[in-house]
């Protein structure tokens, strides 16, 4: 299941009970090594055994099980997957929850205490929602959704198998107005918040809805906490935004971009599928698929990298050295 | 009402029933065009009428009626506003929602479930308070605010018309405290936050009870999701901080200052009346009134745009091209 | 107590009845002059007395008395504790908090409304936890912890004196999984998030679970609003985090590490006790102690200047200045 090769035989009949970093990892531990950084923590580890690339296979202290991947990290992910596996909802109605006489809620669903559900609501099977969470009026959820505490829903349309982190706030009203010294004129906000499947939204993030069209999360997209995405963003499938990044009203995503932490996006762009773009940078400008971009403007990866080295260059030579 | 001048006179019998974008509007749509980005999405667009600036208008499609304009988004802003009113609060007072019996509420506000209120605050008339906010004691609001859903209030004293989005965090102590290497001194905060009429706080923005003097947001200042204000900030009139902006303790933001998305200040400074912050610029130092600045540490946008020139010529010189 | 002399002995008799900032203290009030910014707003004061540093006392308004102390915030910060100490805990137990049947709760704690706590939850003496916020089963707390409103907390072991501030978010699961077009596959995360004694983490922060080893926060570290800590990372005794600052996976700080507002830190990465990190920096390699860096990617402070400058010198140039 993990897809890896036992490098090592004899030893497949070694008792593994439980996955452990590097370091702490004892004889009965199974544990990873996919970072060279780490390779020192390798050779000294006293795991059991250990998922790692072919390459590395030789650092291994003696005794160690290898488990030769090309990806070490997925495979030890499914490992702690069915060493630790996701519990099952149990049902559950709190007392003290709230929900609106027109409000779908299967049986098998998980309400938290004092979770408040709006009129016209409908949550799908199995979906277990955390304590002092508020889900307005008309939000629709698929199945196997877990909500976490204290997070708000409103105007958003969520698919099955997706997970809200505590604190999120999905469908409140974008920063939508037309300037104006006598007072800035607001646009209402009347589009959606629509959430994929298997779609991940981090703690305390932020999604606005559409000021007409909708915002789009992609299925299997993955935002970490504190991202804020503006109305009418569309994110493709299978992104990943890393902790704080800011993405502005319109700016569409393709499948499988990845930023790094703190990246921001100005509005009305297009990025390519499968950019990636350097923790930090700012894209003020739309990035072609494929493309790796860093820096403030963001620019080409190597560019930047050129172009921190000439400014080193520079101060070095001032400095006389 | 919208302040347009119709194009086309036989036109104006034509029956505009909604709002929308411009890829999405049909013949009974309104629409706008206000980015050039869009040209092509406009002259291609169903919509059976567009607010537009003279110099665009020709590149509307034929039969599109034309709404000709300075300030088409300001004119499309105040059409969505009568097309979609802002509901009124319906009086209401959950039974869940624990209110402290020396508070004032009057019956025309709407308090949701679980709301909590402390002793001896005060709302004004029509005030919307949403689901499992928690209001301090001593706190003082207006009239016609709405408070979303999981808002946390202390220490302040709020206008009339004020909007909170959900999980925004106003009058908590600041960040305020003599190092020290035995044990950081902390310092009891003992200010306010004041927000003035028509303040509009995003989702999850956070902002902290001055030190001893308070903190400041003036009249119909427009504040966006997870920003950051610290102790003793002062902003004035009509300010614009996009995402994530942060502001440390006791700067000063003149009147209409406009901060782009990530945009950071330091503490201690003056940032003049209508100065403009370009995304992700770091102010370090102090800004004139009506200057343009940008870059990390901020400088005057055409001094920035320029040195990003020379570095990116220097990067192509030594790749010899 | 505040450690500072008294530069005029004869004014020893003066009677000071509170703590203000320079512009608004009168007579009967204590202020302090700390930044040479404030120098003039020194002079003009019309406070009774002040904590000064002999270098400026010369700048003094006649009458003022001066309190000469090489350290004037820190003395100021202890008399305004003197005068405005921390308010008692009063034992209470709101009728409407959810308290699993197997937590302990000591009763002369402070549980306010909607207050949700899991099974197994221990409590230490005088904690006062704010409305509406939810402690997860098994999560353990020290004594004099001051838990504001809206908080989530789940997988954590809490120190004694711990303040945590409303909508913080801590020990959800972090950003684990290895990245598969096919689908990312998710880590489960197994860790703790440990807060050692007298930390304080800031409004709207968010601090995750270790995915297998703990996330933790060294004693007395104080931690700003809407900062990012993900999974693992470590962090030493005494360090200051100021808002908006993003941590990324298993990084660890030593003690006394400062990083100013907006930093961002890579992953896995080493950062030595006493550094001090810039403003706006992003740190992408490790950090010697006692260094001070900054820019994006930091480097040692000076550099930094020294580009900026050269930079400039080299716009200035093109422009033909």
């Amino acid at each position: 299941m993990s897809g890896a090769r036992l490098s090592d035989g004899a030893a497949g009949g070694r008792m593994i009970e439980d996955v452990a970093p590097l370091e702490t990892a004892g004889p009965a531990d199974v544990t990873f090594l996919d970072n060279r950084k780490y390779t020192e923590a390798f050779t000294k580890s006293r795991a059991g055994a250990a998922f790692v690339i072919a390459a590395l296979a030789d650092k291994a202290p003696p005794g160690m099980v290898l488990l030769v991947t090309e990806e070490p990290y997925k495979a030890f992910a499914r490992t702690v997957q069915s060493f630790y596996p996701q519990e099952e909802v149990t049902p559950f109605r709190a007392a003290s929850a709230v929900i609106d006489g027109t409000a779908k809620v299967p049986a098998d669903c998980a309400i938290g205490e004092n979770v408040v559900i709006g009129a016209g609501t409908l949550l799908g099977a199995r979906c277990a929602i955390g304590a002092n969470t508020v889900i307005g009026a008309g939000v629709e959820i698929g199945d196997d959704c877990r909500i976490a505490a204290n997070v708000t829903l409103s105007h958003c349309l969520i698919g099955s198998r997706v997970v809200v982190h505590p604190g999120a706030r999905i469908g409140q009203p974008g920063f939508g107005f037309a300037p104006d010294a006598a007072g800035h004129v607001k646009v209402p906000q009347i589009g959606r918040v629509i959430l994929a499947d298997d779609v991940d939204i981090g703690a305390n993030t932020t999604i606005d809805r559409g000021s007409g069209p909708d915002t789009v999360i992609g299925q299997g997209t993955m935002i970490d906490n504190l991202v804020q995405i503006g109305h009418n963003v569309v994110l493709g499938r299978g992104c990943i935004l890393t902790g704080q990044v800011g993405i502005s009203g319109s700016t569409h995503l393709g499948d499988f971009v990845m930023a790094g932490g703190q990246v921001g996006f100005t509005g009305h762009l297009r990025v390519g599928s499968g950019a990636r773009i350097a923790a930090k940078a700012a894209v003020f400008r739309d990035v072609e698929p494929g493309a790796t971009v860093g820096g403030i403007p963001a620019i080409p990866f190597t560019t930047w990298m050129r172009e921190i080295a000439i400014l080193q260059r520079l101060a070095r030579k001032k400095d006389g050295r």
